[in-house]
């Protein structure tokens, strides 16, 4: 357990600079056009950056999802009541969630639910009052931070960071309003599906709580704590402690992207070892990604949430290893090899 | 095999409406948001009206590699020389390419190169002729469309459409050109990698040969005849093969959409048994694929071909059969069940 943020952030390191010059060398020595496999090429340096070695792996990888109730849906910001938030986070032990089914799927299992509860009903209405203490921001952190490193320890090659908590688009439109100084109108959408009044209602909300609240953007911090939520808070630890950890992590949609960003200003160096997976339908999704650099690898118009990205994301990693590791190099391969002609002829008439 | 175009084409019958409209209930049923799944529901919907049942698998995959020669190579629009055809097809059967370390890896395995030659050498420099006889464009697509029904009749459940074939991106420009009568300047692009000089080049030799060879934009055989290729005329019929043995086929990239674009414009219905895959960098490739009206799942800035989008197209439908087939329905689940939360609790301290 990570005693202090400052701990936390002091642990994480830079990409290795000649693990990350060794994989651009063996990228550009794959037999093909230099550049032709876009994205791929640079998610395979990156894992080279990350892990110091050339040739990487992403076989076992595991969804965080970070459970949390908001008291900001008293105000009547959310389309589904609070309930929802404990019967999906237990549903997806069951493997009957949209994040769960594709997780089981492809074999990235999600069997629990664990207690890191941190406050009884969750975070206060932060248009009334401060969503929580400081101390209990700092907390969540290190909580997240802490599941990220147990992840590592527990030999997973990457993981998802996603969340369950109906309230917390709202509290990530704060959040991402108050870091970057974009309006609330620009960076807020109608959630789980709000109703055209819900959803100018919802806005007028988050305007009177930053108002209200006024959380200073240079601290990220008094941000989570005047204006966030529990499991945004948590999930900005998991991506801090993946850093520390050296272990991918990959973005899911909204609220996760929110999360990332927070982890980006308290620590730059973490976002190297961030990877996106689809864009969000949230209009807030895109505004926060480019805050970091990153562009999406699918457009699928989902905007599920509950890291329902991640599983399809590891899929891409997968893809980038399998270039990287299964290509052959220019020089290596050789067609004039009569042998091998005669031997895949017997499959069926090969002729030259 | 079909013993004729007509015959390929009248074998060609809609999406199932009634599995349609009961994968579309399902969809509606299933606890999330209403189209928070995006377009793999929309995949989901269309799979059903393809194999006829609501819950849908596509485990086994085929990558289909069309590989061919291209006169027009004569003209210096190329970059690589007309051997690398050959070595890279030889090479695909080592799972050593981009494409076939993919589908290695992710088990849909590339063993043999299967002898479908139709012209000695491959097709005619078109721009001093036409690239081949209308008989032999006919037999290419009849080729291809025996290889989707031979890939139906092995039991597999989706195949992916590719490439391999030094200098198919200047005949496939040429034929996009004529079919939607945008410019050579519109639909073309620096294929394997030119030089400023040998792009301008290249778009020189294709306005000059279009104006040469006279193509009939409304006769797709006659374009493919005079300023297409054996693999485009083969994996245009592929894509008829697929619809008409009720395969999903994967698009890969700008020589894999405008042969896609033939097929749907020689039978608009084979359109309904297309996915897409990635975005390719080749500038015509959107505009093809607006042609047929899809988006498509991945944005990796890939521009290798030879199917190598297919093998991570595969895992997107894998997913939208996955969330189809796990997630529960709204109603079936349920969180009050103190047994099920007492069997959670084991895992660690769970605390409601």
């Amino acid at each position: 357990m990570y005693s202090s943020i400052t701990e936390l952030i002091n642990s994480i390191g830079p990409l290795d600079a000649a693990a990350v010059k060794a994989a651009q060398e063996r990228q550009a020595k794959l037999a093909k056009p230099p550049g032709s496999l876009g994205l791929l090429e640079d998610m395979s340096i990156q894992l080279a950056g990350i892990s110091g070695q050339v040739k990487n792996h992403v076989e076992k990888c595991r969804v965080l999802v970070f459970a949390a109730d908001n008291g900001i849906i008293e105000e009547g910001v959310s389309s589904a009541p609070r309930s929802v938030t404990m019967a999906q986070a237990v549903n997806m032990t069951k493997r009957v969630t949209g994040m769960s089914a594709l997780a089981k799927y492809f074999g990235n299992d999600c069997p629990q639910v664990l207690d890191r509860k941190l406050m009884a009903g969750g975070t206060r209405n932060f248009l009334k009052e401060d969503a929580m203490d400081r101390e209990t921001a700092v907390k969540a952190v290190l909580t997240g931070a802490e599941l990220a490193k147990k992840a590592k320890e527990e030999g997973f090659d990457a993981i998802g960071i996603g969340e369950m908590g109906i309230g917390n688009t709202s509290s990530s439109s704060a959040v991402l309003s108050v870091l970057t100084g974009l309006s609330i109108e620009e960076v807020t959408g109608r959630g789980g599906g709000l109703t055209d009044s819900a959803f100018a209602h919802k806005k007028d909300v988050l305007e009177r709580a930053i108002t209200a609240r006024k959380p200073d953007k240079e601290d990220v911090l008094d941000v989570l704590s005047k204006v966030g939520g529990l499991d945004i808070a948590a999930m900005c630890g998991a991506y801090l402690g993946a850093a520390a950890n050296r272990l991918p992590a990959v973005i899911d949609g909204f609220i996760s992207v929110v999360a990332a960003l927070c982890a980006a200003r308290l620590c730059p160096t973490a976002a190297s070892f961030m990877f996106p997976s689809h864009a969000s339908y949230e209009p807030g999704y895109m505004r926060a990604l480019e805050e970091l650099s990153l562009k999406p690898y699918l457009n699928l118009g989902m905007r599920l949430g509950e890291g329902s990205g991640c599983p399809i994301a590891f899929q891409i990693l997968k893809a980038a290893c399998a270039a990287m590791n299964g290509m052959a190099l220019f020089g290596e391969e050789s067609v004039i090899d009569d042998g091998y002609l005669d031997e895949i002829r017997k499959g069926d008439s090969f002729t030259v």
